[in-house]
């Protein structure tokens, strides 16, 4: 489990990085993997739902997922929080 | 079918649309929507490809998925297009 001071050493991080709202909440992944997630991811889902907006503005987006070769990545963008898992797509 | 002077029209709106490379070469929509989807998502795909390859440059973007409640919109980048199937999920 990480300590106070990791985690509080984390938060100051995330809210530094450009473009990131929010802090990482719950992991099972080291800090600084966790932090580089959620950077990239968070601004990416911004940018998607966008997207999804201006193709029909009565839509939103309720779910991304980005597959490469190695992983799947799995993004639920809920109204409070930001859901991301990241799975090996044979292990599924 | 568009005539020549529409596909014409439609490759040069493509063209001056910021951020997108290449013009839409099969649709079955008509050009406006076309075009919308494809400035759209190509611009999406540079951002995702990008994420990808932040979190593990061994890795190549093979799909993406954006579902909302009306659609799931798959995004393949191959090398030379970027092949888009908007699809109705009960209707799979």
């Amino acid at each position: 489990m990480a300590s106070q001071n990791e985690v509080d050493d984390m938060i100051k991080r995330v809210q530094t990085s450009k473009g990131v709202q929010g802090i990482p909440i719950r992991t099972s992944m080291d800090n600084d993997t966790t932090l580089h997630y959620a950077a990239l991811i968070s601004q990416l889902i911004v940018h998607a739902k966008r997207v999804v907006r201006e193709i029909d503005s009565s839509q939103e987006l309720e779910q991304l997922r980005l597959r490469s070769y190695k992983h799947e990545i799995i993004v639920a963008p809920e109204s409070k929080y930001i859901m991301i898992v990241i799975q090996v797509p044979e292990a599924v």
